[in-house]
């Protein structure tokens, strides 16, 4: 089943790797098809991954395709597809520079025009929510407002996107732009952008970058 | 249509992935040949780009020759090249350590002989200007003076050459000197080089420096 | 002897370099077999070690197969096998962001659920002791606890696993969850997790991660 | 004329690159053999750079055999080879971490073992003196003492050894221990090792470490 879509979502897992959002095993992407997710095995090495590994689940959580166990971070994935519209993949990241403002429980501000770009808004953080349950889904939801991205208090990010590629490029960015940001905060004090032109330049760029399908 | 410049351009875009300065389909080379700029197609992930993607356009910005749409910051590269003399090649990058001194609004002193030596003066910052019309070109001309780099307030950075080659060395160690300046910023007060110490190593390096073409 | 646990521990050393944990010949990683040790050689370059370099020594430190010396931290690693149960593979490495809390005298609080997952409790810090002797090993039983990895005062690392998988797991992450804990503390205050909810996780994890053998 | 030696040389710029102390076409490695040095050709970018570009030169800076220019270092190392026993490679680095302790004029102190192991001493700051001449070989000369490494003043470092494999080990060291000592000076107040026990680990790691020749 969906052997392109495991291929995509096996590529997606090589570029967290490669631009260092995830170490080892940590971290997982997942895309919705149709009422079937399909989702990164739990704890399994990067080096080790394989796109048939990638597990398919129902919306209740049950495995419908797979011989490995799907990512504990599933009831998440799960609950924000079920409460967010327009959402076809999610990540999950502990990436190093946007998590270390969730281990201070801060919001990325929009310091710069690729942060706006992509995001248009601040990164949110929500509130603390341990693992395993739907609560981190409800914190998530709670604060996504129009957000794509959303800081985990002491935790990690959720990234979304409409797909598989939007999501990654989400991810990425997030990271490019809150490690920028990490530089600036350290030597200075940045002042971010103002809110209404952070907002025009979301719109330019999602109106004029890239190549039309 | 100029198939080893495409290739140069190609390589060009490789480094600036392999040096960090860019990350998925971030940033932007391009080169003069007569009337023609080639020129990355926008959005395009470095991992699926192709010396045939290079666009190639005119001083108006019309495409020439190319399949696909040519990147969004090419105002900004005409605007560039109609007012600079002795610019062959023009390169936009969000390269982290650089950028951070310009979401800072500050330029960059010349704290290394590295600084002194590729560019002779400290790299100053445009006022802040919008993407996607000549603005952010104008902001660049109004202050580059002898620097072939600008920091874009809020932004990233243009730096320039006078082929491919000189534009993407400049482009690698305007990141170097910032992370390095970025460290020395972040661990104590580091003094810049004397003007006339820093114009001489400029002047010393660029009649020693490499092998005769 | 033992060619599939020196394949093991030939892979587990290519991880060390890959996640940047050492550097040229620093760090070794041992297993225990019955009452063999396998180690690293001493100061070989990770670009010139294979498999078959391991040198297999019993526990009194003597080689018992293998042509090169054994890595001079052996001594550490045959304390911590003889004093701690369940220990089944020992990492020593001088990992950048987890030893600056070694230079710092100061032990790596549970900052993260990353960090609660994976290890529980706060990472301890040893007191100095001299490398080569048993005051090592000594220095980290004392300290150790219910935590599997330790930092040595001015010095670096002790990971361990109850095989070479969990110890590498651990070593990895134990350097993942120092680089953000570093992120957070040069940017602000970040605060520790709840023990008990630090505990909580960590059960929760070992419960549920991963796939079962 | 010494393919070996320019294998091994080639093989160092290759070790400098990889370990990031250099960028595209910095950076130089020399090593001496009778009356000859043979050193990097000048401003050759490193994934241009062959074995048989590498320049000999004579002991007054003459070109011996080779079709390039060597390294505008070429004078500093010269001086070096001329006034310091015991010396038969010289690198000549931008190291980051290790230059941002140069651009604020401080010696590199004896913060962790790894640093007392490698070098004993402290990392002494030479005066700021211009390249091209002698004045930084002497400049290094006068400070150097009993450290096989120096950092120039506002500039980067010179890293010396017996042989070529003795400096690449000492550059790529002296970077990682000036990486480790940046993140805990910017997290906190790091206290160097007592100068005896520096000593004494020195002593013990170069009478210890390794595999015997």
């Amino acid at each position: 089943m969906y052997e392109d879509l495991k291929n995509q979502l096996y590529e997606a897992h090589l570029n967290l790797e490669k631009y260092g959002l995830v170490a080892y095993t940590s971290g997982n992407v997942s895309v919705r098809v149709g009422s079937h997710i399909i989702i990164k095995p739990s704890g399994v090495p990067y080096d080790k991954l394989k796109p048939q590994d990638m597990v398919v689940i129902n919306m209740q959580g049950n495995v419908v395709e797979g011989d490995l166990k799907p990512s504990v971070d599933s009831a998440t994935h799960l609950y924000l597809y079920n409460n967010l519209d327009d959402i076809g993949s999610i990540i999950h990241t502990h990436s190093p520079y946007a998590s270390s403002f969730a281990l201070l429980n801060q919001p990325l501000p929009v310091y710069s025009t690729a942060h706006a770009d992509v995001f248009g808004v601040e990164i949110p953080v929500s509130p603390y929510a341990p693992v395993g349950t739907e609560a981190i889904g409800k914190a998530v939801v709670d604060v996504v407002n129009q957000a794509r991205a959303v800081l985990l208090s002491k935790h990690g990010v959720i990234v979304m996107g409409k797909d598989i590629q939007e999501a990654i490029r989400n991810a990425i960015f997030l990271e490019e732009v809150a490690k920028t940001a990490y530089f600036a905060r350290t030597m200075g004090n940045p002042e971010p952008l103002d809110k209404e032109e952070a907002k025009r330049l979301f719109e330019f760029h999602h109106k004029s970058y890239g190549q039309k399908k």
